[in-house]
């Protein structure tokens, strides 16, 4: 737990909550891309959670689905694609950025939870180095990032290809230097294990969500991160993580003061709701991974803490 | 109506509806703050309303009250003011530039409306001439400033101190290269009278509340605006002005129509509801004054219109 300098930007304590911009500000401008990093950061949020996964021609580039998106995602006549998009795997980066992903469709299902979203022409997937350099700008010298790798279910079984994932992730966060500001983040515990042999300098962040999670973990043959009691923050600690990232709807105050036992740090998502926000400030995580940044500085302004 | 090449940047048409930013975009972040406008720019939109009164030592700064609001302006110590706040006119630059702007306290009626704006600290009142500059940014070549000018009541019958605001405000939009891309906006059509004579290069723009416009036109002696059909377009076009600047709720198809006839432009303020952007668009205005500009985009997407 100790070593990892970048764990120091993350953990709150008595009168600090730590906000986590989610996939940007989801709520304010179209999630993952640049501008929405740019006004995640105007708006004084310097943690950013964002995907990545990798082009066909093996780009890392920040994207949350391992198919675009068809409610977030336009064609070049500017149409939304709707339904499911391709595969990123299998585009090439110039392929990738023929679509533009300035905005959702507020006619879907997805797009109407975001109606207040900007909409803009003509943004393209960024490539995880173009965000990594915005950490060089004298600015944003607080920048970090809790960088999601998104699992290919279709790779599953092929612990080359899984190596190759984490190998071209990890190779651009060393080279853009941005190894002690990053944290790597999954929902797939096993894929951490090989970012902890790949990149020991670099923490790692266990997703979860319930029951999805221990499901997962048992169905896969995955028991040894399984404990007796299969208190969440325990697995996480016998598997080597140094954060827990439970889903809003699963954290307990007790799991909480569990985690804090452990020495994990606490990031909640995707934490909206006014009574959400409130909850976890009450419960004690270290931070909430937010679409609306504004909305939970209020929320802890109300209650004298910073963030 | 011709020679002001900035009108353009203002004028509707077919599939065509403007969208200006107002006080930046309040409803996401703190108001008439640099913050402010570099996000409504970040959300595409380049056209700035905003308001301007004079410090005591006569700099133009970026406010909308002669009081600062106690709800959205912190002490020293970062408590909100609460209730009326010191007089603008009263406070020396450095004074004023004591006080934090960057955000509004929930717990107030006014603040209460803007819950989720973002929570910043250390914002300073901006100077007219630093928001004037981001018009030499190369990214910002579209931008328009749509400058309210604040009619101090205190000042009503001093002819000369009309005259000195007036001359402060475009004696800085000259300087800063910018009279061709400001309209100069006021509830005090008298003093746009004052504008006209002092700028003739700036367009003018007449904004209307009923009844309390046509009160105060009569109420004042000032009849001479009101001609005898009482019609606002007819009346912003005997008075000279160049953009009629109508309350949503006093905006009706026929008025629109009328000011098209005159050659007006028609801007609405303030269009936040969903509803009143869809009867905005309806009724065929140029553009709408937003606090949301994400949400108006969408409204316009929708109905294949550009902005």
């Amino acid at each position: 737990m100790t070593g990892f300098p970048q764990l120091d930007a993350f953990r709150g304590g008595p009168g600090l909550v730590r906000l986590v911009g989610h996939r940007g500000a989801r709520g304010v401008m179209p999630e993952n891309t640049m501008e929405g990093f740019a006004f995640t950061l105007l708006a004084g949020v310097s943690l950013l959670e964002f995907d990545v996964v990798l082009t066909r021609d093996g780009v890392p580039v920040v994207t949350h689905n391992h198919h675009l998106d068809g409610a977030a995602t336009r064609d070049a006549a500017g149409n939304w694609l709707m339904g499911q998009g391709p595969r990123v795997a299998e585009l090439t980066l110039n392929e990738l950025h023929g679509y533009d992903v300035g905005g959702v469709d507020v006619r879907s299902s997805y797009g109407r939870q975001f109606c207040d979203q900007v909409l803009l022409d003509g943004v393209r997937v960024p490539c995880l180095g173009d965000l990594l350099d915005l950490g060089h700008d004298p600015r944003f010298a607080d920048l970090h990032f809790l960088l999601e790798l998104k699992s290919d279910p279709a790779l599953r079984d092929d612990a080359r290809a899984r190596e190759a994932f984490v190998a071209a992730i990890v190779a651009k966060v060393r080279d853009r230097g941005m190894a002690g500001r990053t944290i790597l983040h999954s929902f797939d515990w096993h894929l951490l294990d090989v970012c902890r042999r790949a990149a020991p300098e670099m923490p790692t962040s266990c997703l979860s969500q319930m029951p999805e999670t221990v499901d997962a973990l048992c169905a896969g043959g995955l028991s040894g991160f399984v404990s007796q009691d299969c208190s969440l923050p325990r697995m996480v600690a016998d598997a080597g993580g140094q954060l827990w990232c439970p889903n809003v709807e699963d954290v307990t105050p007790e799991l909480v003061a569990e985690a804090r036992r452990l020495d994990l740090i606490v990031l909640a998502w995707t934490v909206n709701e006014t009574g959400d926000i409130d909850r976890m400030i009450e419960a004690g995580v270290d931070g909430i991974v937010t679409d609306y940044p504004g909305r939970a500085q209020h929320r802890l302004r109300l209650r004298g803490a910073r963030w």
